[in-house]
């Protein structure tokens, strides 16, 4: 029996330290014993702080001290106490100490502590979300890292203890909202039944500073509550909806609000009644304004019909503009169609100035090799976010059009479609960690780099040694564009394998399918060039862009490179700056992305000294299939668009190693929710 | 109708022109119209030689004269008459006319006709012969190029037009024999019925100079004669077979004789009972001795007991040298184990003296990647047969100890396990073609050089543009030694996955099956190193060697290195000649491999303008297959042995894009008659 107990804790010793991803970024060590104290009143959010100082605070004593401060509600100044050899942080709310406490634990991880420390800090977003696209069966769209982390069916009488451990690893990093559902909601989670579910989480993530929002289904007054219909302006409807507030509010009384996606893709909305966004969404931010709550309402709306699905956001919500409630925000994707590796900036943005707009972004790599691809997404945020749209002159980057500033918007937000699930390192790939980490930081404050937030990152999840953090730092920070280069480069998008979108099908085709769901729309190949002329030539969608975005982008010869074939239809043979023509330049783009892959497999392999052995082979099984999926990219590309420009493959490059019928045979059977990682194995 | 006509001709005539490789190296252009004569008998042989030359040849007028001359009796001279402005083709046979009417025509496709020609020509070997290992069920063992090309079941009536192809084709090549059928013989091909249907095969080869042969299952006795036992000194037994001779002599008077597979691999054979080698071959030599055929009895023999397989052969044949009739032949595979991608050559090559012994080479590719891989054997074969085996001092070469010179023996053979098939193409690969042209031109003279044969072989199946022939010449001759590299670098051997032999299997191992059936048999790799110590320490097996080849062999220090893991067991960090590790070596051999058939890849590509379609796009196809498989076999190798070395992969080497826990999943399903390419292709 004594053997026994004795096993039991070196097996429990061992499990504690095997570095199996689960910990994050948060990978304090113990032993520390400084001196922290708290001039505040006694709360959940202030023992937090405490507690996790007292863990692992190695520095000198803490003052948490509460005052009316200059900053926002969130803002915290982080101060040295020469004289008293001390530390204090000071904020006006108890979630602002947390942040503060947190901060301070990242300095340290960090190697940033100094003796003369004085930092002030506010957020750039009042609501910094993610949107969890988690059905109520337990998987998700979209999802590439097991299951849902909420367990509907054990709600609300089993907790997991990983929910705690998702408020905390979001109050690390400043995220204080979350969207619970998918936004193709399920109109049952506004049953009591869920909502008493939902309660349970809301109270675990407030200490955490963690706001509850809940996706909702237009069409609940009727199918849920039973009425006729869910037209907005039927007083009934109106009705359902103000009872179904009061009753979420009774259980949550800081609930944040409702996530909408209404007319779209098929989900219901106010055009169903003949009714517009503004009704529908000025109906629902009615019935939550007294409450404090807020209505996000998205723009993703295209119709089979439009001459460019990219253009349709802008013509459908333009004219809406200044129409609706000041408790309504429009959640606007970043880019014009659908989370591409890359993409412009959607027109919205800057464009829609009476009313408060949000960027969307995805997180979860739906479009980015799921979580088999090591791609560090917060240059692509970055790049959105630092886009300037010119609406009020220079400097009118996206960022300054969303944070309230230069439009004056009493709200903003930012959203980031989460990447969690069940799986024990919560994010598949143990470099996705980092997207999920890079979004909370950048919506905090998105003048901060993707070069300091990889820094950080890498120092605080493996370590800080020059000879590991260097290099991966250098691939991480190169790994969107590899992936670019790989899957389309040079403006080209959504060329992905129908439904599931992992892996290549430019060719997919079907006659009697809405053509704005198939590649051959989007890339619009023929024997003359490549790419979709969006130039006044074309679809003319430059023309909603401010000067002299507009012009850029419509001309052929001023076009950045990276958007040529988005903005273009380019002829085989026209000359880029580089002296190469199109198509070679689109062949040494591809090859460039495989090599760039097997770079990354050399820089990873040489640091398996300073990883532990599980997250090492991880992320080297997984760059083992990206390899191999960029050499399926770069030939089903080469092959198929070959079919049209007729050019020979320049040949200083590595030949294609499959044929393109044997390519078009490739059927994966993924589903959304499905780690992806066996079958692509065995492909 | 007259339309319908015309479109039939039109189809007929781009039949007719499509090149799917059927015309092998035989692609005469029409339009001859030089005068042919002969001062010789009517026989079909010469009618064959006028015909070929009338219709084919272009240049001089050309006398085929029949005397009696000093060269032997399919020898040949090839002279110019300047006086009349014409050729003349000497010999004393019929068969060595057509032989140089054929010889003749080489040398206008391949551009080396002269003013003056004075060639004469011999054959270095008596028998040069085919070994079909065809079933009588049509499928082939180890065939990759479709079913068999005799269709028993249509055989006697029906006749494919193949068999004369495939008679001519030999002719042209100076090939004189052929096994029908599989080693693992079918008793059934020694009935009357099956005899019937092979006297119409013999037919219609003879006047091409084909011989015919037959292996034969030694138990056919009793098997197919019902006496109680097959004992060579059973007086019934041998009665039994010379009542069998007599018949097959009655239908095929020039019946070449007897192949023997004898205890061997399960095969039935004179041990039994209680018998030896030479009761059995003897037996069958005295049977076969009145008609004039031999006997070819095949010295593959190993048992599971032997501390090493590679020693067997010898110890089980040496014994009976010089006791064996003189029309008995020992057929002996080029190397000690199994026609590896590369092997020392059997020891058994100049130890036996007072016995013919003939080489057997495989054409078919059983452990050289199917009819996937483009692998040029000429280089292989050129190895095996210039190899000096020092048996009476130097120049003994494993050439001379077969041709009969050396030692003076009146019969002499070399034979070839061929690679034909019911494809169009024959061979599966159009490049394959190469290693039957090969085979077939070393037989009729081992001095030619493997880069003579693949130029003329190229000039006459492609063409000579310069631009094609040196890249692709360059090709072929650097293919033997890539398939080594990605295969079994450094004289290892024999770690093909079981059974099929198609791909990698270092790992395989079944506890209760032979070990010698069994890749870590011949492997032997351990945490201190890999490798088969054949030296003294070892089995010994160096000491079959004449010197100094045994004490070359013996030394670590002297052995060549593309054999050091076919006799030593070599530790991990040994230092090879360059410097390098034996790890390391190891590492960037297999790197090596991969990177050679991408560069084949790269060199076929550029020749698109210069060949056909049809033939570019198969071997462009199967040049893909090929780079796949160099990478599966390079991870699969380095990640198995590494689990053993312990050691990194080189950082600048390539990183596996597999895991070998995936690698070790994958079980083709592959049987020997199929064509693997679909299979592979869907790996």
């Amino acid at each position: 029996m004594k053997t026994y107990s004795l096993l039991a804790i070196i097996l429990l010793c061992f499990c504690l330290h095997a570095e199996d991803g689960s910990q994050l970024w948060l990978r304090y060590e113990g032993n520390a014993n400084a001196q922290i104290t708290a001039n505040v009143k006694n709360s959940k959010t202030v023992d937090i702080a405490l507690s996790e100082l007292t863990q692992y605070w190695k520095g000198a004593p803490v003052l948490l001290e509460k005052k009316r401060t200059k900053t926002t509600d969130e803002g915290f100044t982080i101060v040295s106490d020469k004289k008293n050899n001390s530390l204090k942080i000071v904020a006006s709310t108890d979630i602002a100490l947390l942040y503060g406490a947190y901060h301070l634990l990242r300095l340290q991880q960090t190697g940033q502590v100094t003796e003369n420390l004085n930092i002030s800090q506010t957020p750039k977003y009042q609501y910094r979300i993610l949107n969890h696209w988690d059905n109520l069966d337990g998987s998700i769209e979209r999802g590439y890292a097991g299951r849902s982390l909420w367990e509907w069916e054990k709600l609300p009488n089993e907790i997991s203890p990983r929910y705690e451990q998702y408020a905390r690893a979001n109050a690390s990093i400043g995220i204080n909202a979350t969207v619970l559902n998918n936004v193709n909601a399920n109109p049952k989670i506004l049953t009591q039944e869920y909502l008493q579910k939902v309660k349970v989480l809301a109270d675990i993530f407030r200490p955490y500073g963690l706001k509850v929002f809940l996706s909702v289904n237009f069409a609940s007054p009727k199918t849920l509550g039973g009425l006729p219909d869910a037209d907005p302006l039927n007083p009934e409807v109106a009705k359902w909806w103000k009872a179904k507030a009061k009753e979420i509010y009774a259980l949550i009384p800081d609930f944040g609000g409702f996530l909408v996606k209404a007319n779209s893709e098929g989900q219901s909305g106010p055009q169903d009644y003949g009714r517009s966004h503004v009704d529908g969404a000025n109906m629902l931010a009615d019935v939550l304004k007294p409450f404090g709550g807020i209505v996000m309402w998205r723009a993703f709306v295209y119709a089979p019909s439009s001459d460019d699905r990219a253009k349709q956001a802008y013509l459908e919500f333009m004219p809406f503009d200044g129409k609706f409630r000041d408790n309504v925000i429009i959640q606007v994707k970043n880019g014009p169609i659908d989370f591409q590796p890359r993409e412009p900036v959607s027109a919205l943005f800057g464009a829609m100035q009476k009313t408060p707009v949000m960027v969307e972004f995805q997180i979860t790599q739906e479009y980015l090799g799921f979580s088999n691809h090591l791609v560090y997404l917060s240059p692509l945020f970055e790049e959105c976010l630092q886009t300037d749209t010119y609406a009020k002159g220079q400097t009118s980057t996206v960022a300054k059009t969303t944070d309230g500033s230069l439009f004056g918007h009493r709200i903003s937000a930012i959203a980031g479609v989460a990447n969690t699930g069940s799986d024990v390192n919560w994010c598949g790939h143990d470099f996705a960690q980092a997207n999920w980490y890079a979004f909370g930081r950048l919506a905090w404050n998105y003048e901060l780099t993707s070069e300091q937030i990889a820094d950080e990152w890498i120092k605080q999840t493996f370590n800080d040694k020059k000879e590991f953090l260097e290099p991966v730092k250098g691939l991480m920070l190169s790994s969107r564009e590899a992936v670019v280069d790989y899957m389309m480069p040079l403006g080209l998008h959504h060329i992905f394998a129908m439904g599931h979108h992992y892996g290549p099908e430019p060719w997919c085709y079907f006659p009697n399918m809405r053509q704005d769901w198939l590649p051959p729309y989007y890339h619009k190949a023929d024997s003359e060039g490549v790419g979709f002329d969006r130039s006044k030539t074309g679809s003319n969608a430059v023309a909603q862009y401010f000067p002299p975005l507009n012009e850029k982008y419509g001309n052929i010869e001023q076009c950045p490179e990276e958007f040529l074939l988005w903005f273009h239809h380019v002829a085989w043979d026209y000359k880029l700056k580089n002296g190469r023509t199109l198509w070679d330049e689109l062949c040494y783009s591809y090859d460039n992305g495989v090599k760039e892959v097997r770079d990354f497999q050399k820089i990873w392999d040489r640091m398996e000294n300073y990883v532990d052995a599980e997250r090492f082979e991880l992320v080297q099984t997984k760059l083992q299939i990206q390899a191999r999926d960029a050499m399926w990219w770069k030939d089903a590309c080469l092959l198929y668009f070959q079919s049209f420009s007729q050019l020979p493959i320049p040949y200083d490059i590595e030949r294609p190693v499959h044929k393109l019928d044997q390519l078009q045979k490739i059927k994966l059977s993924i589903s959304n929710h499905e780690n992806a990682i066996l079958e692509t194995i065995n492909r």
